[in-house]
């Protein structure tokens, strides 16, 4: 049994190539919902569709969110309005955040319609809110405050310096049902290679989890999302620079040593591996870059593997 | 100045009408919210929106509502989910909701958004709400039980028989800003050919409205929406039976007269104008099936002219 701890768009992709090389069934995704947002009325879950879409094969290629065969007539109606059109919600995106808002407003829980919205894709694996609860986070950009994390990654572009990052809600937010079990039970628990500090930091946040990894670092490995210095998408380094780490696999290895036994860097970042040692983090050295399924297939396959190897 | 109370479609096309004769900025609508219902998170104001796309021009011809034009991907996706699709939402109708939750959930006031909606469509009439309150038709169905009106309306598609209408809200419920003086200032008050019961009795059923039309009954004249003894579109002729009401223009003359003194009615039913005046109505005899524009023109300019007749 393998549990994934998820953020968007990169642990997407590192799923996608896990499904190819262990069975569905056998696999529990634990996704953030720190990106989480009501707009317009409409509870919208960007991880959790994130993850679902690509796994479907449905995801948008050339946006890397939404769905494929997307069209944009709701929102091209909302700008004729003057409404705030910054977040781009398709057509067929929208069926998803009208379902899933109608069944929560039913009274289901996130985790009930998280997996309904999975089977509906025929999806195999079993995906998991990291809570059912409301778990927001909020950043604080210099010189103008605290906003949500949309309002900042997609209203801002991410291209603005934060000062902090706080997790609202999460002290009081309970894991969603089997995300303890999933990480007590299984033989591996793989951090996926997304933002350290607001994709994974918000499923860490929330009390229970960090205590459940940590009881089974041994068997935890996380994926590096920096390579080179530099995050493949998002501002995963700007922000580690920003928040006072260092940008790179050794600033993921301290944050990640208390939890996780082995960090998987790229070869890129071969010459670091033994500051990653230094760090408190078995370190693996393999391609990371996910541009091609099997190579996503070969990092699952070495990442899955890594906590069994000799040392 | 002229102030139509409105419901959806009969009403639409009677204001089409109407602007064709005066001036859009004499011309204020006082449009039935009993309809509204909040479906997926969104709010949804379904008079109101065929009252605007219709006087926009952009109303979808093949089914009277929505828009023109339209797509229906949301709904298709919400369909994958197994979600809730009885009421159907096109996607740049969508478009609409979005903005009007958005801006409610701000803390705009429905009249607020609905007139924002109005200028964004370029309409020269005022739209008003007839409260920014929720007032809401709870539908008794024989042998069921009370179901908002949608249910009964799209959901049973009105092919149930109906014991009891109330307007839930109503007693708390505030006339939107500026419709008891749009009453009090008209110069003539048109009651369109709406559903007495369930477009039109939502209106008067707001504290205030029925007395101020009571105070302008002179000056009222109302549009009758049974033909013949059939409503040309909806359920009232069988909702005036189910409730007591003599499903023709003497039973739509005996709900009026208190508030209205000349009920206009169609050339079909020109052998009940002395049965319409014994129920305490003037009656005007006139084509009222507004198969065309020029038909809906002539109405409005009888209409508006039939309070100054000699009698």
């Amino acid at each position: 049994m393998i549990t994934v701890l998820a953020g968007g768009v990169g642990a997407a992709r590192f799923l996608r190539g896990l499904l190819d090389v262990v069975p569905p069934a056998d696999v529990t995704a634990v996704v953030n919902v720190g990106d989480d947002l009501v707009l317009h009325g409409l509870h919208i879950s960007p991880d959790l569709d994130t993850v679902t879409y690509t796994l479907a094969g449905a995801i948008n290629p050339d946006t890397g969110w939404g769905l494929s065969g997307e069209t944009w007539q709701a929102m091209t109606s909302l700008e004729q309005y003057g409404g705030e059109a910054w977040f781009r919600l398709g057509d067929r995106d929208l069926g998803t955040h009208l379902f899933r808002t109608h069944r929560l407003a039913e009274g289901a829980p996130l985790s009930a319609v998280t997996a309904e919205i999975a089977r509906a894709w025929g999806l195999g694996l079993r995906v998991l809110p990291a809570s059912d609860d409301a778990v927001r986070t909020m950043v604080t950009i210099a010189g103008e405050g605290e906003v949500s994390f949309q309002e900042y990654f997609v209203g801002r572009q991410h291209a603005v310096p934060v000062t902090a990052v706080r997790f609202a809600g999460a002290d009081a937010a309970k894991p969603a049902p089997g995300v303890i079990e999933a990480i007590r039970d299984a033989d591996v628990v793989v951090i996926a290679p997304s933002n350290p500090i607001v994709s994974i930091g918000p499923v860490l946040s929330i009390p229970g989890v960090r205590e459940a990894l940590v009881a089974k670092r041994h068997r935890t490995v996380a994926v590096s999302p920096i390579v080179a210095g530099a995050a493949l998408k998002g501002p995963a380094d700007r922000m580690l620079r920003e928040l006072g780490h260092e940008p790179s696999v050794v600033g993921v290895a301290g944050l990640y040593a208390e939890v996780a036994t082995v960090l998987v860097v790229d070869d890129a970042d071969l010459r670091l591996s033994a500051d990653v040692a230094a760090a408190g983090m078995e370190c693996v050295v393999v391609p990371t870059v996910m541009a091609s399924p099997e190579i996503a297939a070969a990092l699952a396959r070495v990442t899955i593997a890594s906590v069994d190897f000799e040392r």
